[in-house]
């Protein structure tokens, strides 16, 4: 259990470092990365899945309590482990299941972190406070609790569902397939709520955000705090069942 | 061939929730990914392409009455099967044609309402009535049925015509290599007509777009619809009868 | 060798068809992809050869006499052969040479024409006519026969060098890391010249433009037409030379 | 050693080639790409990578100082060697480190002048000194040393930590993994200090902007460039530390 808390330490804190930060470069002042635009943001949260998948190997690489939760869902392993390497699988136990989320809230709240240090003189410029809340957490475009909760459904159901699919597959493309599918579900379903999927994605950076001292913070958004944590987690048990199902 | 229904159901309702979900993004009101351009949009199909292949991998996926057809075109069985997962092959009946189109067209509608779902709010907004439906089906730049119609046969043969020739290869990028063909005709093909390729594809969503509840929405363009429907047809069934000649 | 003159017939007819349109879209007044900027000219042309490519599989897929004679230049076989798809290797002779780069000019030629009745509206439309022009053939940005024809020559010899050392990889990736490739020195070495790289890219478009009704046509610009034939020859000869060298 | 070091040399002079060269192309003017913007700028270093990983392929490409220590401070060989090809592995002794430093950096600025002459005549344009020598050398947005520095550590960290952990993935997609991974960097981390994350890839060009007849050429700002090279050092043996333990 320990080996999969720290895969998913370090496998989370390299997402949210990575998919933090490629916020900070479009959105922050003076940053080179300035206003690159939406492709910008999708290829570098997806490839910020691609890096966070190869760290956390060891763990099966969920990154993701709606993936956990999904899993767990499926009726199958957390981890289906792997023989070349000797890693057991990872039956759905309550105490792996809190292991990985554990992890993977620790985990994103590390990252994000590292990604305020790699830009720390960009936070120092004056910008809106909900810029610099933007690069830690989602918020929607058009508040709508109701209607963001069910994108952020639909968007996660896609994550996990997808992901179960992948097993049949002989492709062999491993984490290039997940980058793929996230930087598809940013460019498709990203756009009113800008797509957590993630619960730790969004809860571990909006707590980095409340602690870390940014010039001009403003609010953490702590009402809209639920949405992205609750619709991802539906949205990931829905894709779970129904991948479940269908495999 | 109730296997094959729901596959392509599902793996057609991924691509139509996907695919009119990157549209939306770009050009509804007030999303994230507002105006960000052909790049996000011909990555977005191609993404959607992606995971509507994995999820259809237990009838091989054609997602499109184009490929349906041009398969039958080519001489050879509409899906070659899977021995590793014990699936077998369809051969090219009549029965077996109907099933794949009528999962194919009920899963593109499924896949529209989804993606109307994700952007509600912003359909709300206010925005032009072709923006709205240009959501859910391809409308030409220049109205000229004659060579609307041929831009989607030369799209649509170079489609099919190289999925057949994908079975020589010994590449195995499998679903990636479907994606990035589909990108490719997007962004070569796809500026006269936005590349239906595809009469599921566009005849779906644009029932969708008929009978859904959306604010402002104008007509469905009813005369132009047989373009998309016609014109991938015959050059689907021309890429099949080439590919076969060549293969 | 009728195989292999309709092989390259049809995979370089896939390569300008989806390379002259990726253009055409960016380019020629009032399609979807108007403006979409280099990223989208620069992936457009690498898929168009990983499209190309596979079509071209009995022949080895050169589409492009640079490869033709870097590869006869490396003292190697012309193509390898496939000993699965029964297909013999192609040794470097005279008559097998003329079979090659007569195929891909015939097939430049056809893609070029093909690419033209997708977009015929929009080559109806005003636009300069050198815009016209450059849908088909390569022009520079600023005209200088020398240092256009050194660019020319440095782009083709990364192209046929690396290429060359693709064989010793075992990374499968096949048509996609030619794409990659051809990705790659768009966006490195493509702004001086528009990156012909290709003798028969530059030169089958220029015929199709020279004899092709299009409205408002202006010159073929033959005076330039010698650098993209020259250079890459040059190019694809030395990268053919230091890459027999090297592997 | 000789192996190694002419193909660490072709390897970096190949990175530095494409990777300086869309730069040139982003940013002088008159080319075909100008403004392209930083999605271009990341996916061509990217695949400038891609290209030299293939091209070093004798040595195990590192292509950068800060990969060569990191492997070192991992505890491993600087290369495994390839059995297929029967090229041993490459142990970390004194002698292999420098071999490979030096090749690193004499290729890194063959490979910048090799840019230079394919944008000669857009160096002879008007343009400010600060734009021609980023074409060379990196430089950040806001200046200031610490955090420079600390930026240049995380990035260089997250390249070769994420290196060492594709070892144990069964993935197989070689070069194209690596060039993924930059392009992470790029997006995700590049936007304060433009990601030198290679100490050779930032000093060999610049010593060639120095020496270079350079059309309004002004400082190489020396004054900065211990920041791309101390950073990248100390992140590369950071990421081959932590690398080494986790596998």
């Amino acid at each position: 259990m320990t080996d999969i808390f720290f895969s998913e330490v370090m496998g989370t804190a390299m997402l949210t470092l990575l998919g933090c930060g490629v916020v900070a470069n479009v959105i922050l002042p003076k940053t080179k990365g300035f206003n690159a635009g939406w492709v910008v943001i999708t290829f570098g949260w997806g490839l910020a899945v691609f890096a966070g998948v190869y760290v956390a190997y060891k763990s099966g690489a969920h990154l993701n309590p709606a993936v956990t939760f999904g899993l767990a869902a499926s009726g199958g392993d957390l981890f289906g482990g792997n023989q070349d390497l000797g890693i057991a699988p990872v039956p759905s136990t309550f105490g792996n299941i809190v292991t990985y989320l554990a992890g993977e809230l620790v985990g994103a709240f590390i990252g994000a972190i590292l990604a305020f240090l790699a830009f720390k003189r960009h936070f120092d410029q004056e910008a809106p406070a909900a810029t610099k809340l933007a690069v830690f957490s989602t918020g929607p475009e058009i508040r709508s609790y109701g209607w963001n909760f069910v994108t952020e459904v639909i968007g996660t159901f896609v994550l996990v569902f997808v992901i179960i699919l992948f097993g049949p597959s002989p492709s062999g493309l491993g984490p290039l397939a997940v980058a793929l599918l996230v930087v598809s579900i940013g460019m498709s379903l990203g756009g009113p709520t800008g797509y957590a999927i993630n619960p730790a994605r969004d809860l571990g950076p909006r707590i980095a955000h409340a602690v870390l001292p940014i010039r001009g913070k403003g609010s953490s958004d702590w009402g809209y705090s639920w949405v992205p944590i609750a619709g991802p987690i539906v949205g990931g048990v829905l894709g779970g069942l129904l991948g479940g199902a269908v495999t």
